[in-house]
């Protein structure tokens, strides 16, 4: 993400583990999401990592709360939802998140 | 983590990109720190994912900030920190956030 957001500023957590079916569309629809989160209101970036057991953890942050509820209501975002609980992921959980300290390696 | 921490609680959200270089110290460096967080006051648990690329997202709960800090300041956790910037991470990023809701699929 880019390093202008200061704190505070909101973090949603996003942990997932995926049931290994229909790895395409998934893939498909996690760089869709990736793209429309991208354009909403106080969005201020990403980070998301998968591994090789279908563990996910992705982060996206917010300038408000409001923002990040935002986010959760975008009509093509809740389909996304609706799909990954039939099919994609076994389980998940979400945990949004005010940030108030901030900082990094190499020294920005 | 265990599911009976009810927010507000605080998530220390780590994310890292690693340089590739002594990996098998790295990991056993990460088993240890892993381990010597759930000793602990104030641990709530820990969710980590590393892709293939190098990449990481390792999220820790605490029960206060103070005790997201004692984490910090433990000495063994201080001497595996300066070795990460000395060798393991070419970058990484820590944020402090205090969790303020909280759910998960399936619901608990």
């Amino acid at each position: 993400m880019t390093d202008s957001t200061e704190a505070p500023y909101v973090a949603v957590i996003f942990t997932s583990q995926h049931t290994g079916e229909d790895l395409r569309g998934y893939a498909a629809a996690a760089a869709r999401m990736i793209e429309l989160a991208a354009e909403q209101p106080g969005y201020r970036g990403m980070d998301t990592v998968h591994g090789a057991d279908g563990a996910g953890i992705t982060v996206s942050y917010w300038a408000t709360d409001a923002d990040a509820l935002g986010w959760k209501r975008v009509t093509e975002h809740l389909a996304a939802q609706e799909q990954g609980r039939d099919t994609w992921y076994s389980s998940y959980r979400v945990r949004v998140a005010t940030v108030h300290r901030d900082y990094s390696f190499p020294r920005s």
